[in-house]
C-alpha cells in the first residue's frame, strides 16, 4: 500500500474488459467517423420533422441510433481516460468524444422544439399511419411536457454547443483532484512495516482513518486537508462558476432555480426533493445518538472528524481481498434468486470490474457503461470490508442497468439518480 | 526579497488610492444598488429602440449611464481583489460585479439587433429630428458593421448571460496561479543574504534569472517549472476550455475561426494580424543573432532557458529602486513636452500605482481603470531595471487612457490592445 503501482503493473483479469467494446484505438476511430457521419444526416431534417409519420419515424430512429453510438464512443474514451487520468492520449480522445457529443445534441435540438408543435392528439393520428411510432408514446408525453422549458430551435442549438463549455469547471476540477493533487506520505505508525512511508492518495485516505492510532488518524487527516487548503481558491472558483454555470442554463430555460432544473428532466416534483432533504434533518437525532455511541466506544472526550470512520468495534475489521469480496457478494445475492446470481458472477468474471487503484487513476468509484457494452464498474478496491460494500453497491447500479437493457429499448434505457435510495 | 510581506505591511504612499474611487465599501454598495435599478429600467426600452428619435436618445443615453457605472462597480471590486486575491471579501465582491455586467450586457443585448433593422439613411433621418444622436454617428456605423455576426436578439440575450460563464476557466486558472500555487524556497547564493532562504514568487522569478551564478538560475528555474509541471494537466484543462469557449462563441456569431472573431470587435483585418505573425518569422534571425551575442557574452557552449534573461552585460545593471524609478520616468519624458511630463508627475503623486509585491497580490503588471477612475496601475516593483521600463511602459497605457478620457466622450474611450505596438 505504501506507494501506488503504475498501470502497467495490474494483472488485465483485475482490469475491465474495454477491449470488448472496441478491440482497439483504431476501432474506435473507425466508430467515431462513422457516426461523425452521421450526425450529419440527421441535421437534413431539420424543418421536417413533423412533416409525416414516416418522417417522423425516420428521424427518431435515426437520433436513436446516433446517440446509442455516440454515448459508447464516449464512455470508451472516458473509461480509457480514468485508467489514468494523466494520459495525454485518452485525454484528447475523451475531449474529441465530447465535441462529437456536443455537436449530435446541437444537429438534434431542433427535434423537440418541432414536436412540441403538435397537439397529443395529432401524434395519436400520426401513430395510425405508422404503428412503429407506437415506441415513441412515452417519450412523446416527456417532449411535450418540457415544452413550456424547451425555446426556440435556434436557442435550444446555441445551449446544446455550449453544452461543453457549461461544463468546462467541473473537468478542470477533476483534473486538479485526479490528476494532479498530491498528498503527502505519513509514517506508518505500527505493524510489519512500521517506520515506512506511506503516501497518502484520494482511495486510501479513508483507510487510513479507520487505523486505531489515534494521533496517526489526526496526522492524516490534517495533511490531507491542508494540500486541499493550498488549493482552495482554485476549487473555490470552480465550484462557484459550476453553480453559475447551473443557474444561468435553468434560468435560459424558464426555470426559477437550477434545482427545478435539475430535477425536472426525470420528472420528479421537486416537493420529493425537499421531503427527502427534511426527513433526513428531522431524523439528525439517530445520526447524532450514532457519534455519541461511537465516541464512546472510542473512548475519546470529544469525537473528531478524524474518528469518524472509525468502526464501532474500534478496529478496521478484517482484510477482504478482492477474489474472495466477489465471492462474498456473489452469496449474500442468493434472496434475489439464482437467475440474478449468476448474471452477477457471470459479469464478474467477464471483467466488468476495474479493481484495482493504479497511478492517475479516477479516484472514488462508479457503474458505468452504455446500451452496448457491458455495465462496467471502476473501483479502487483497498482490501477490506469498506471495498467490498463498495462492490456490492456497484454491482447493483450495474445489474439495474443490466437488467433494464435486457428488457427496455434504447430510448427508455436511462436510469434516474433515484437509483441510490 | 527573502519573504513577501502582508498586503498591511505595505507603505499607503506606494498603493493605489482605491479610496477616490469609493470612499468605503459601503459607497460600492450604494453605487451597485443604484445601477442595478438603471439595469431594469433599461429592459423596459425592449421593441422600442427605433420607435423615434428621442427614444433612441434616451435609450443609448441610459445605456451608456448604465455602462459607464457598472465599468467602475467592477474595476473597484477587480482592483480590490487583485490588492490580495486570496482575500474572499473582495473575491465576493468581484462575483457580484460580474453577475452586474453580464446582467447589464444581457440587458442591453437588444439594442443592437433592433438598431441594425435601420438603413444608415433611416439613422440620418433621426439625427435630423435629434441633433443629439450625431454624437452616436460612428458608434451606428459599428454596430451596422457587426449585423451579419449578430444573432437574434433572444440569442444576443442568451450570449450575453453566457459570457460569466465562458470566461470561467480563464478565472480558474488565475486563482491557481496567483492565489494558491507558492513555489519552493532556494538558498541564495551570494552577497550580504548569502545561505538565506529565498522563496520564488511569480514577481520575482525573472529577477531571479538575472543573476550571475548559473547554477542557482538553473536550480531557480527547474523549481519554478516542476511547480507548474505538477498542475499540468489541471492548466492544460483550463486552457483546453478557454479555447473551447472561444471557438464555441465565435462559431455562434456566424466566425469562421475565434480570431476573425477576436479582431472584428476593434475593426482590425485579419491581414493584419497575419502580416504581423510573419514579419516576426521572417525576422527571427535578429532574435537567433541576439541570442548567440549572448551566448558569447556569456561564455557557455550552449544558451540554455535559464540564460535567456541575463543583460548582455552579464550583470544584473544597477538598483533601482521606485522612488528614483519615477524621476528618471519623468525625466525621460520631456521630448513629449511639459504638459504631458507633469500630467505623469501629477499622477505618480496622486497614487496612480500599486507598487509593491505582497501575499496574494496579483501578478505582472497591468494599467486599468475606467471612465471615471484614474488610470491606475498594478505593479510587482523589483528594485530593477526592468521594472523601471514597466513602469514607464504601464504609464504608457495610462496616459493613453487619461489623454482619451480628456477628448472622447464615453461611447467612444474605449481603447484597442495594439496600443502595446
Amino acid at each position: 500500500m505504501s506507494s501506488v503501482p503504475e498501470r502497467s503493473e495490474i494483472d488485465e483479469e483485475y482490469t475491465w474488459d474495454l477491449e470488448s467494446v472496441y478491440a482497439t484505438d483504431d476501432e474506435w476511430q473507425k466508430a467515431y467517423e462513422d457516426v461523425a457521419e452521421r450526425v450529419e444526416e440527421l441535421q437534413a431534417y431539420e424543418g421536417q420533422v413533423t412533416d409525416d409519420a414516416e418522417t417522423l419515424h425516420s428521424v427518431l430512429e435515426l437520433r436513436d441510433s446516433v446517440m446509442r453510438d455516440v454515448s459508447t464512443v464516449a464512455a470508451y474514451a472516458r473509461m480509457r481516460r480514468d485508467e489514468d487520468t494523466t494520459n495525454q492520449e485518452y485525454q484528447a480522445l475523451t475531449a474529441r468524444a465530447q465535441s462529437l457529443a456536443a455537436d449530435a445534441q446541437s444537429a438534434a435540438s431542433f427535434i423537440d422544439p418541432e414536436l412540441q408543435e403538435l397537439t397529443r392528439e395529432e401524434f395519436d393520428g400520426l401513430v395510425e399511419t405508422e404503428p412503429a411510432l407506437e415506441l415513441y408514446d412515452h417519450y412523446v408525453d416527456d417532449v411535450l411536457r418540457m415544452k413550456p422549458h424547451t425555446r426556440s430551435a435556434e436557442v435550444e442549438e446555441l445551449l446544446a454547443e455550449l453544452g461543453e463549455v457549461t461544463g468546462a469547471t467541473g473537468e478542470v476540477y477533476n483534473m486538479l483532484s485526479n490528476a494532479d493533487m498530491a498528498f503527502p506520505s505519513v509514517e506508518e505508525p505500527e505493524g510489519e512495516g512500521k517506520g515506512e512511508a506511506v503516501e497518502i492518495t484520494q482511495s486510501n485516505f479513508t483507510n487510513l482513518l479507520k487505523r486505531p492510532d489515534r494521533e496517526f488518524r489526526q496526522q492524516v487527516y490534517e495533511e490531507y486537508f491542508d494540500e486541499w487548503e493550498s488549493m482552495r481558491n482554485t476549487v473555490a472558483s470552480a465550484y462557484k462558476n459550476s453553480v453559475k454555470a447551473d443557474v444561468k442554463t435553468a434560468r435560459a430555460r424558464n426555470y426559477d432555480t437550477a434545482r427545478e432544473a435539475a430535477l425536472d428532466g426525470p420528472n420528479v416534483p421537486v416537493e420529493v426533493y425537499d421531503t427527502l432533504v427534511e426527513s433526513v434533518h428531522d431524523n439528525l437525532d439517530k445520526l447524532h445518538h450514532h457519534a455519541e455511541l461511537k465516541r464512546q466506544a472510542l473512548d475519546v472526550d470529544e469525537l473528531q472528524m478524524w474518528d469518524l470512520y472509525m468502526p464501532l468495534t474500534g478496529d478496521e475489521g478484517p482484510d477482504v481481498e478482492y477474489d474472495q469480496a466477489a465471492e462474498y457478494v456473489v452469496d449474500a445475492l442468493e434472496p434475489l434468486g439464482e437467475a440474478y446470481q449468476s448474471r452477477v458472477a457471470e459479469g464478474l468474471e467477464s471483467r466488468w470490474v476495474d479493481v484495482y487503484e493504479n497511478e492517475g487513476k479516477q479516484s472514488g468509484a462508479y457503474s458505468s457503461g452504455t446500451y452496448d457494452t457491458q455495465p462496467f464498474i471502476l473501483m479502487n478496491y483497498q482490501d477490506d470490508i469498506s471495498s467490498m460494500y463498495t462492490l456490492a453497491h456497484e454491482l447493483g447500479h450495474s445489474m439495474h442497468s443490466q437488467l433494464t437493457k435486457d428488457e427496455q429499448p434504447f430510448v427508455y434505457s436511462g436510469s434516474v439518480s433515484y437509483t441510490h435510495l
